[in-house]
């Protein structure tokens, strides 16, 4: 595979040609088109009634964290990645209402990986089984090491040091990397950490801790950063541990250190259009 | 102010100018040019922890209803709106990744329309109160009556129905209007109804309801139809009647015949890009 940077240009370069050219090797598809991308059936309506888990009870709650940032043109993208253009449509004055055409890469803002971003057929976002987005809570901090160690990743040992003060990870749980990243989101020279050579240097998740958290049966990972692998990767360790297992991620979270460490839920708004990769997600930590 | 249909097509006209030839009298706009357009202060992530309301506890579940349909470039938008443009930008083979370039209108499959939708300078999805997405659950069911009557409203009349089986709606209530459209959406045609003159037909609320639930003090308000407001309106009078309130809508509703009229909570995953007038949201019912 090539590396995330050759791979994001050949992404860039194939998305300029079909915008400016209304054309090119990859067009617009219909949904009908998209879900031959995938050979699974698709229902425009999904099921009813899904018990959350094995007997699982979402406790109730009263107090609600945002995790999710406020995006738009000027939020931080991966590197090589195109960032939004929103279009004013009409305004209240003159036309009575207000409104914006959006045009985004998927994996923009606080947003899921689906399975299917990296696995060819794999399950993408709109089919997710929703249970996986009523989850405990896990928030592993690594704040201390990334602020002196941009390129630190989560590890089995930091797994550990939640585990000695807290007990075990739940399965189903959904475990957060906080890094400090989230603060950063306002200065996008800081959040993508561009060196020299065009390298990233952010916080993510060692493949040996995705590995870890595979075994635990967790439902979903997240990270305050662009990705969930450490920006100088070059071979998405992370995400090619966590998605093949079904395991979904959510890039981008915020206020993660301002949500217990053990204690909350979290409730994932994912995102629901046709064939998704990915996408803008609301997520909420509750207590 | 215009009719809908008018205001869609200048909508379209302007939008259409703008994307092909890439500028025109409203240009795209950076996150600084939207703020300004509202003249309200934005910070690119939100506050901490919020309590939910004055004391109120959301209760524990063990089940989730999904009310969010799957969408996509065939999902049936209002008359004169554009349909959604979906670019696949790369492949698992043979970019390593998958994923897709989005563009859409906001207003577009299971969506929220804020308050500065229809008013000027009014708050819009990335600044509403998140304890507004966590409500009692209302279902108003006219489904007998709009099998018979595309047209039909959601009145007075039926919410005297509802509280005289259940008792008196909730303040922090979201109401939502069950008139058996959500099975139509894989039906364009059905599910927007157009006539010869077109004209749309099908149900939305009246705005004697709309006013009657603004003074029970409900925090937002459903249809599964295309709009809050019936397809003939010329006039968006529940829009009207909502929006200033500070009463959020979601269109588009999934599944709403599966829940039960009185007990359940709804969980909104409104979108949070900036200056939203609305967007694509994930809602669940939970019992």
């Amino acid at each position: 595979m090539c590396s995330p940077v050759v791979m994001e240009k050949v992404a860039q370069e194939i998305s300029r040609r079909n915008l400016l050219k209304g054309g090119g090797a990859i067009a617009a598809v219909s949904a009908t088109g998209l879900a031959g991308l995938h050979r699974q059936a698709r229902a425009q309506t999904t099921a009813e009634a899904t018990p959350i888990g094995n007997g699982f009870v979402f406790p109730s709650f009263s107090t609600v964290f945002d995790l999710t940032h406020t995006w738009g043109p000027d939020f931080p993208v991966f590197y090589g990645a195109t960032s939004p253009v929103f279009e004013v449509l009409a305004t209240v004055d003159p036309n009575g209402f207000y409104k914006m055409w959006l045009q985004f890469d998927e994996h923009t803002g606080t947003h899921m990986d689906a399975p299917g971003h990296f696995v060819a057929d794999g399950m993408t976002a709109d089919l997710l089984p929703i249970e996986q987005f009523f989850a405990p809570l896990v928030v592993i901090d690594i704040s201390a090491k990334a602020a002196d160690d941009p390129d630190a990743q989560g590890t089995v040992e930091d797994l550990a040091t939640w585990e000695a003060e807290y007990g075990a990870i739940p399965a189903g749980a959904f475990v957060a990397l906080n890094s400090g990243w989230g603060a950063k989101t306002a200065d996008p020279a800081a959040f993508i950490n561009l060196d020299a050579d065009n390298v990233q240097h952010f916080p993510g998740w060692h493949a040996d801790a995705a590995a870890e958290l595979v075994a635990r049966g967790i439902s979903g990972a997240g990270v305050d950063t662009a990705s969930l692998d450490h920006g100088p990767s070059a071979d998405f360790a992370a995400h090619l541990t966590f998605l093949p297992a079904g395991v979904f991620g959510i890039e981008g979270l915020a206020n993660l250190d301002s949500v217990p460490a053990h204690g909350a839920h979290v409730i994932i708004g994912g995102p629901k259009h046709v064939a998704a990769s990915g996408g803008p997600s609301r997520v909420f930590a509750v207590l």
